[in-house]
């Protein structure tokens, strides 16, 4: 035995958030030979497909698919609403709503960015001020992400658009569920959010190159009054296509879609209020785990307050650097590979767990048991009685 | 017995123009757990994938890859170097050209259209009179699409740069070569081509959902005087990351990546020089066949000149509206799928026949038999020994 | 390039006489995780699968299922009927009978085996003879393959039946079916078969692994006077269990189950009847096709009549040992693998094409397509229209 | 919400003992089309299989590979050194002993079975008596299952060799090691063991369907003894094959052999004495949790003494009928499938850890999670601290 032994050796699990956990019966359902694209079931399934996306999204209106990544549906939406020379208003939670932001920069709007660090959740009345201050209605769209991938911090959409209501303020409401969707409770139709956007490799359970432009009148409204939507990004006939290839501006995404079926069709059959109720109690879990373990001293939820916290992932903090060696130990010892901690100012003392999508019971306890072997590992004083904390939630 | 006997059950073959037929290697890469995106094998066996898709499209230049269709490339390399109000030459032997130029509109820019109708290659006269009437240098571009899908038309690339160069027009060259990447010869930095576009889901075997734009110095020149491009589709991080993520704008199209590392393999095990070979042999045997079944006064190929024809794709006609027909017949009884026309007058009469990627002399001799037994079933008048010409073009 | 052009490079076709094509659906349904054995969906399946597979081979009686290929079947069988000491007839038309036949010396039968060669099917004059001649019954059983693989010779077994019948002999009627199974008509109880054996990696179209010996009740109560069966080989659990784990005499082949479910599928949603229908009509194109080559005078087909040929598997036999090349040519230039002769004396000159279980018309037309591309490259003297006469005959 | 909420959709983990988890690679490499059987890959792969799995049970001596499951492979290697009427001693120490000898009535031979119940090893005094009462040497082999999967016993074979030594008695010591190959410790020339059996689908992660009986010199000359071998059984055209179709007896098991293929290569590029170590390390984590929950009055290990017990399967008992209900809780609620009892008194109150094969250290803590969940939701009483011991055990 020259080389160290390994305990990794057996299933690989990568409970980083995003991409998330793909279902067996999504990855088969992309194992398959090229269909027809213009004739016969590919075809044929889409208005069920758009169907079943919408009642994820919880909206009776539009969607529009792409072939993109979630930083393509951030510039498609943005391209839809918003001109150059206009202004949007930017509350920033973490590190995503900067890079949005950037993007508003990039096709030319003007950003009005309201930072709130990298742990803490929107402060309404600094919002309020803000718009208040804007007497004469530069700012076109408010970027609200829904959950901060990197902060783990989840913002309450429901009272962002009571205070626009409370203004009068006329502001389209953008949302960015990319790590939310299909794992925190979201009602665009209810939330009174105009504009939503979402990708399909955290919650949605398929391989990472889809995402989703959801947008309801009052939004469609808006870009009607644009002086010019580049054709790619035109949301308009994606929406309500007269061919099939108008979905999609072009070809279609043919193995995505037939991945994206097998996950809705899950989704479905669990049924979305099953999800979301799943996804809060396997969070409860390992919040109670990581609360305990906090009594050691050594490591901190980045976000304090249970409601503001995402269902689908969990920043973590470790004194000493030490959350780059846990990643490692669990990563070359257990099998299980964690998020790397993302734009927070402790490199290497952050980590993430993803509880996202395709996670259960089980899963969760194999993430907890390998954290708190690599504490033990690494002598990283903890709380005790983490696990067994962890199993009395998903008992209950 | 009461349904109608079929010989259909058994592998389908889809013979269309793209999607193309996938290898099982690209198919198997492609079913794989979520990998790590922050470390690991993904990060590092990019640029190896990246230099690989240069060696397709025969340059040293830069390339960009897009989550996108070949519609997506269109839009991304017209954004990076074409400015609203700017101009471009758009000289049109088939449907794509249109719809390029259309994209071309929808970001701001001027077009003009040559139109050559659907059968004919460039007249590089008019071009030449196009050019020449440019007198300011107010064309910025011309799109030179090499191998039109819809038409079967291929273009005389080096042609059009020995005009320009004679001409001392400093517009780019820009090449769409979606259709014949991997499939006709095509040389980019010795054909002294701009910029190129092109998709993964033809010549390059892997399912729709990537795209690629390669560009030289002069083209980035221009992109650096661009007042503004827009960040998804700025190609200059993409080119040239510092981190992983910026070759993607965001997260990677993971399972794409491998199905693609998988194709490149195989082009590469092969060499691109037999590659171009090989389809030349079928595309020749393809074309002895169809030629023959002309003789029967009922079916004729859309391009008269072998030279100016596709190695990738083949549009014929049939009259009488039996193009329709004969495609039915060889899907319902054949199990072969042949492209229905695409921006023909005659469409019912119009299909055509995909010969692109992952294709060999049993597969072109099963398209070609299906034609023949469907010709057979429909009693459509061809000149005979059209098989047996086939079959002596790949003996020999 | 350095290397030789191939025209190979594409989607490969393996048109040997099994292991045949394997439906996608089939590779789908065993790209999955271990099941449960002891509870679930799996232990749930059983009933109808064996129906269903009763169904193919047209009884209602009994079927016993072994992980073994066809060789393990040919023992089990014999071990449930045959004891040491007993007499089998062998009436034999090719290599497989003698192989079932040493089988049965292996279990200490003896064997009175009658060769009718290579190329011809059973003389029923010469069986009627020696079956007249055992005046005290001492044959227990006669041991009828119904298609021989390796000289494609399609044996008449109602006829055999009739014999039996007329001659009041009581001798199981054993039929072999493993290359005829959902190719050629075989209707067990129509046709007072007493035993029948079969395999899953032909007309079944499952990967080789699992056999099926089908069993009534004649046959059944001899097996109940054996004096021991091995508890492997002992059909009686099998075919009744009362447990999961006695369906296979312990670890149930699982991922071959999920494979065979879904061949099933694919046989009944067709019909079994035109599953045959199938089969005929593209033997009979592989047939009109090699008659016209055959005018040539380098090729024929091993089985002169027609009504004695396999609807599964062609021998063909070429002059100057011109066989083996041809398969090389094809495998090597065109992408398609043919079938070594087998047990046949001028072994370069025979190949065999396999046209079993998943195949149209399309993949006939790229058979017959290659081999008239080999002989032409090869220089054979051949009849010229083969190819359009195959195609004729499937356009009918 | 009308059904109840359920924490079982995610990734499902079968552990139970046998079928194993399937490593991706596996599944992947026998999702491929069918290979040809006369030619190229798939034979020349055999020589260095064949070695491979030589390495796996450490000899230099023989292999015969079988398709069928473990139980046919007793069948197999008693049918090559077992004439009926010969005697085997049998000592049992769980159910599949009982099993392996009901196979050894079904060939003819006398059985001499010592019991030892289903929780203690074997005791070598009353083997020592057995063999020494057998003055005429009418033993032919003793019977030696290293771990039976249902009681999790294992037993100590290097002791059983030294006690036919001492006893100079010749009977072949034959194992079945298809619970134990790839997890516990066995060297099959060093401990003496003259035939060896086992399967593909615990250890050695292949979905069932293969066995594998090794036997060495003494073996070979007892089986060139025999008055006669059937020839399906027979191992010496299998261990030497002239030709490919022998190793199998007629069609290989082509899927299988891929599969089969890459879980070789896992095993050596890990090193087998890591796979052992690995074993042992998971082993003691599982051990040192249900130690302490034994300590609430309720669990009990079945084997009492750490050095008899299974590094690939552990027996445990739940008082009051509880095993059932917390194996429906795991199952229903969790995502995690445990293994029933299997030949127990206490059927409902026993359940079975399977951790064999592509196991891990995070796996097992999903594991021991999913069990410490379902007791604190039936309430059961048990120690605290159990996952956090099994944790620190894994650190180590």
């Amino acid at each position: 035995m020259t080389k160290q032994l390994s305990l990794a050796q057996g299933r690989e699990y990568l409970a980083i958030p995003g991409p998330s956990v793909m279902p067996d019966a999504v990855l088969q359902a992309m194992h398959r030979p090229s269909p027809n694209i213009y004739d016969g079931e590919l075809i044929e399934m889409m208005p069920a497909l758009v169907q079943d996306l919408r009642r994820v999204a919880r909206t009776e209106h539009n969607v529009a698919i792409y072939i993109s990544n979630g930083h393509g549906t951030w510039e498609a939406a943005l391209s839809n609403v918003i001109a150059p020379g206009e202004t949007i208003l930017a509350p920033a939670s973490g590190r995503f709503t900067h890079g949005w932001a950037e993007m508003a920069i990039g096709i030319g709007a003007k950003v009005e960015l309201i930072d709130f660090g990298t742990s803490s959740p929107w402060d309404f009345d600094r919002i309020a001020d803000a718009l208040r201050a804007d007497a004469d209605r530069q700012i076109k769209a408010v970027l609200a992400v829904h959950v901060d991938t990197s902060s783990s911090i989840r913002n309450d959409i429901p009272t962002l658009r009571a205070l626009l209501d409370d203004l009068n303020h006329p502001a389209l409401l953008m949302a960015d569920c990319i790590a939310s969707l299909g794992c925190d409770r979201f009602e665009m139709d209810d939330w009174g959010v105009d504009v939503m956007v979402s990708a399909c490799q955290k919650g949605l359970m398929t391989p990472a190159g889809m995402g989703f432009v959801f947008f309801n009148n009052k939004a469609h409204a808006k870009r009607s009054r644009m002086p010019r939507v580049s054709q790619y990004w035109d949301w308009t006939p994606r929406a309500n296509p007269d061919l099939f290839y108008q979905y999609f501006n072009g070809t279609a995404p043919t193995h995505h879609l037939y991945g994206l079926r097998a996950a809705l069709d899950l989704i479905h059959a669990e049924g979305i209020e099953h999800v979301w109720a799943r996804h809060e109690r396997l969070a409860t879990a390992i919040w109670s785990a990581c609360e305990i373990w906090a009594e050691g001293g050594a490591l901190h939820l980045n976000v304090t307050d249970r409601k503001h916290r995402s269902r689908a992932v969990t920043a973590l903090h470790l004194s000493d650097g030490q959350g780059t060696p846990l990643r490692q130990f669990t990563e070359t010892q257990m099998g299980l590979t964690l998020g790397i901690g993302l734009g927070m100012e402790d490199w290497d003392g952050c980590f993430r767990l993803g509880h996202m999508g395709h996670v259960n019971g089980q899963m969760v306890l194999a993430t907890l048991g390998s954290v708190e072997t690599a504490m033990a590992a690494l002598n990283i004083p903890r709380g005790a009685g983490a696990l067994e904390a962890a199993a009395r939630v998903l008992a209950s």
